[in-house]
């Protein structure tokens, strides 16, 4: 039996360009002789679409859509996902029945599924956690069973279908989630291959977001699963991106047959592939790769390259203007801008005040230099003056504003003065988008100035720790490039704001972050699954588990920095403090991110303001 | 029997406050003889957490606060809503299982719940549509009842309580969604009256925020039930403030006892009331309100006043900076926050470039004095012309900057400069905060600048369309205040953003938006709960419906200005793809919104950048 996989792109909500794209794809599986097309998930609407699922009309365009797949299906079976509309039955919010559903199409036609009296089969397993949010718009097979009154057995079964030699294959088919089962209490594959008429091979249908070690992951699960119920499964993933507003997701594809333990991947990660392949025969196809990368770092660089350029399409971007200290984090979305948008399209201005060091000057300079992207050097040292002058003035008109101000007044006067004045002026002269470089680590505190550095139109660092853009910076030097790129200076200074006369480079002033620690502390309280707060993490320290749970780096810094338990908690404090605090209100209003872990700030670290401040006893 | 509704204030995730408040609402019930007092859903930890909810040390602390509630019921029952932990069962989502559940205490101890065999009632239905999220966090009884194979009848069942004098009383227990069963299969409020036990009342544990319209439906529904089923309902709804990061909510409490078609409210709305009322011959008490208030707009200013003065509670915010431009969005906002925060803390600055008129500025001036503010009057003109003199630099440096600048570049030169250096610098200078005074129809479509108007901690305005804030205007200075505190100019001036010699108001130009027409038609888009896109509105003015759908004032608008499909068309499409296209990507930089409306942007107008956009053909 010969399959092809589609690993397409999918685009949210573009019925269009999704529909001829998998007119083509279903074109060249006819020219390659496959039995059947897979699709992924949603391959025809898309996926994260908000809350666009609300409205009849694009539902009704969805319906006329797969009619019209429907009709591409000659001399092939096509199995895509699509959305099921039930318009005699209500969901549970009062809005016409939407089910996330696989659809069959044969000899030019949709097959009627009989177990749901549906012209579809609905997915059973509705994730409602990280980013999704499948149970806000669909209906699924284990609410129709309890409405019905009847077994989930009843209404999932297995499909025949038709080869092209007229015999018969029967499918088993789900969608993502449905593999998944390990937390629910219905199995779906399971229930399917105890059906009288057992499955020759099951599909599944997915449209599964990349995040660090997320294909590792399935590799573990569709193995296991293809080795318990001891069938072939033939995974198919979108690729692409989809964004739900403040979070954007990239999709890394990585379809392929599972059978046993082996994997025979069909495509390259994170590009679009229409593959036809044996399936009692599997091979590799000379462009598919296993992995998504070599190690891990390269597996980040890859999916950081690969999202920004889908943002990049699906947005129209072309010029950017980037803001450049000669700091580590602006040096990175430097190279990763300029990789993905060519050189000739990147601006790097560098904004100098009083503060900063001709180290980090000149090492923006040479950061452009390298790149050999247009580079020019803006003062905001007349601005800022101005600003302060006004506020004087502001004083002799009777406002109450005390003198001397605070030093954080000038301080973030001068972060506003780059990022909204100067930087957005030129991004906004050049028709150019500007990017904010900020980094995860500093999202989690709010270590930023909002409408200063905390502006741009995407935080493409936002889902890596400071530590994770140091090992990108030299990837990109030692491996990608296997030359300095990134300034050795860059590399070296201590990060630091260079915002006053207390952030001084020269004598190895900086950021009031320890990363190594800091960091470790940061991702128990926003990744950890079971996440930790100020009490827990007080209580780690307290009995003495804090260093290991947090690793050596951090481990020395403990021992070294806290003598007593006043000094660890004031700390802590702080930072817990600053994370749901200003942190929390800022993220607010920061730019979308790219995500990257398992837990991007956004759609997938759902928060709110100034919740849960520590007292600090 | 006598109940004692318990309208707290809940704070999200602070148990030691919400546990004081409930405290000393048992001994003022103790003290006023109630057999029984209950509390909102969720009013120990508070609901709207975000995935707070993921943290195992606040679950085991609000375990902890259960336990403390309970060992206060003594001499009487005590009903109150918690997060139930079941520690032995995973969530679908892999970690402890979680319920919203109501708790039940009776001398000094938790009752058991025989049925599930689990110390609390867990709620039947989740609500996933709106603001809700339950279903991300919590297990439900239709869940379980699917786990354990059983019916749902088995494990929903009235409980038996002990009133004060010995005798027992029979009460059907359920949350908030439980009552709303419209669209749900199971019927959670029918199933316990179908009990062989029929229980003598019913009581809702409810958090359900207030929005325009909403009790008025509460009421429809409530008494419906009671009639249906007829039996007395108790419902008891928490007041305050939680947010969800983006999208503020108050709650209005409008807690009271519903039986057959009369409603007795226990309290005002949106305040704390611990009242202890006899169920057999209920009676008002003197400071209830039936109503949120006397009309529509007063509805909605008491919403907005309340909201806000919550608001500043939580954050702890004193002193507020506003930018006055004269017009009737920052005037309105001016009221608002002067009424919260005191006249005394309220600091108007204008801040005129060479584009603003003298009627506007006058305006400005007149408004601050009428309402006893600080006021200062700062020009942009200098630092707008040193950012253009810097633009030139660029040039000089290479950057290729056309010349001359596009008309939208110094536009928005001069709002950031407002925004983000001068408001912002002044506010910083202050220690106050500024508010964003960006309206519902400004939002929609991005009719703002990111960094300049569109910055701010809060956007008090943004649920509220234009016609709405003349409105409020109007009722504040003809009713609330029964004299011209918003200055008849600008109640009268055109719309204007005062950006370009194309804006100027004394020749009446002004915003490109007929509010009218198009408030009208952005309601379709946003709040339409089957929503409207492109190509409806579209099919509606082809088949001639439109006009009707829309209203009078857009009635006219529609066949004066639009002669042909094409002109149609052309103003559509610039909307549309405004608000799918650059309105999303600015929203999602957008300070918070104070919800008032049932669908504010935000966490209830889920939605991705750029999605959908139309080729106006």
């Amino acid at each position: 039996m010969r399959i092809c996989i589609a690993q397409t792109r999918v685009r949210a909500a573009a019925l269009e360009q999704n529909f001829a794209a998998m007119r083509s794809a279903i074109e060249k599986a006819q020219r390659d002789d496959s039995d059947l097309i897979v699709f992924p998930e949603m391959a025809l609407p898309g996926y994260f679409l908000g809350d666009a699922w609300e409205r009849p009309s694009f539902l009704k365009r969805c319906q006329d859509y797969v009619e019209r797949i429907a009709a591409l299906s000659n001399n092939i079976a096509v199995i895509f996902g699509s959305v099921g509309i039930d318009a005699n039955s209500r969901n549970e919010d009062g809005r016409i029945r939407k089910y996330n559903a696989a659809f069959v199409a044969q000899n030019g036609t949709l097959l009627h599924n009989s177990s749901t009296n549906l012209p579809f089969w609905p997915k059973t397993l509705l994730p409602n956690y990280r980013e999704f949010d499948d149970s806000r718009h669909f209906f699924d097979l284990r609410k129709l069973a309890i409405e019905r009154n009847v077994s989930l057995e009843n209404l999932l079964k297995p499909v025949a279908l038709m080869k092209r030699d007229g015999s018969k294959v029967v499918v088993g088919i789900g969608l993502c989630e449905d593999a998944w089962d390990e937390d629910y209490s219905s199995k779906p594959y399971s229930i399917l291959c105890q059906n009288e008429k057992r499955p020759d091979l099951l599909i599944n249908l997915s449209c599964s977001p990349f995040t660090k070690g997320k294909q590792h992951k399935r590799r573990q699960l569709f193995s296991k699963k293809s080795n318990d119920l001891n069938l072939p499964i033939v995974y198919v993933n979108a690729v692409g991106s989809q964004n739900i507003g403040k979070t954007i997701f990239s999709f890394d594809g990585q379809s392929g047959i599972y059978s046993g333990d082996s994997f025979t991947p069909t495509a390259e990660a994170f590009v679009e592939s229409i593959e036809t392949i044996s399936l009692t025969n599997p091979s590799t196809s000379p462009n598919a790769s296993g992995s998504v990368a070599s190690n891990q770092t390269d597996e980040v660089r890859l999916a950081l390259e690969s999202g920004l350029s889908f943002i990049r399409d699906e947005w129209g971007l072309e010029k950017v203007v980037i803001g450049v200290s000669g700091g580590i984090d602006s040096a990175l979305s430097t190279v990763l801008h300029a990789r993905v948008f060519g050189e000739k399209n990147i601006t790097c201005i560098n904004l100098p005040s009083k503060f900063n060091s001709q180290l980090t000057i000149n090492a923006a300079r040479s950061l452009a230099t390298n790149i050999n992207c247009s580079f020019a050097s803006l003062s905001i040292e007349e601005s800022v003056a101005l600003t302060l002058r006004q506020l004087d003035e502001a004083r002799l008109q009777g406002l109450p504003i005390s003198t001397p101000l605070s030093t954080l007044v000038p301080e973030n006067i001068q972060a506003r003065d780059r990022g909204s004045r100067l930087i957005a002026g030129v991004a906004s002269a050049l028709g150019a988008i500007f990017p904010c470089n900020a980094n995860k680590s500093e999202m989690t505190v709010g270590y930023s100035t909002l409408y200063g550095d905390h502006a741009g139109y995407l935080a493409p660092l936002g889902d890596l720790w400071k530590a994770d853009v140091y090992d990108l910076c030299h990837h990109y030097n030692s491996v990608v490039y296997g030359r300095e790129i990134i300034p050795s200076a860059t590399l070296s200074v201590v990060p630091s704001a260079e915002l006053s006369a207390q952030q001084d480079v020269t004598r190895g002033q900086g950021d009031p972050l320890y990363y190594p620690y800091h960091d470790a502390l940061f991702r128990l309280w926003v990744e950890e699954w079971n996440r930790y707060d100020f009490e827990s993490t007080l209580e780690a320290w307290e009995n003495g588990t804090l260093s290991k749970i947090l690793g050596t780096a951090a481990e020395q810094y403990l021992s070294n920095t806290f003598k007593t338990r006043d000094e660890f908690i004031k700390d802590l404090c702080r930072w817990w403090n600053a994370y749901v605090g200003m942190g929390a209100f800022k993220r607010v209003q920061a730019p979308p991110v790219l995500a990257l872990t398992r837990r991007a700030f956004g759609f997938d670290h759902r928060e709110a303001i100034g919740l849960h401040l520590a007292r600090g006893k």
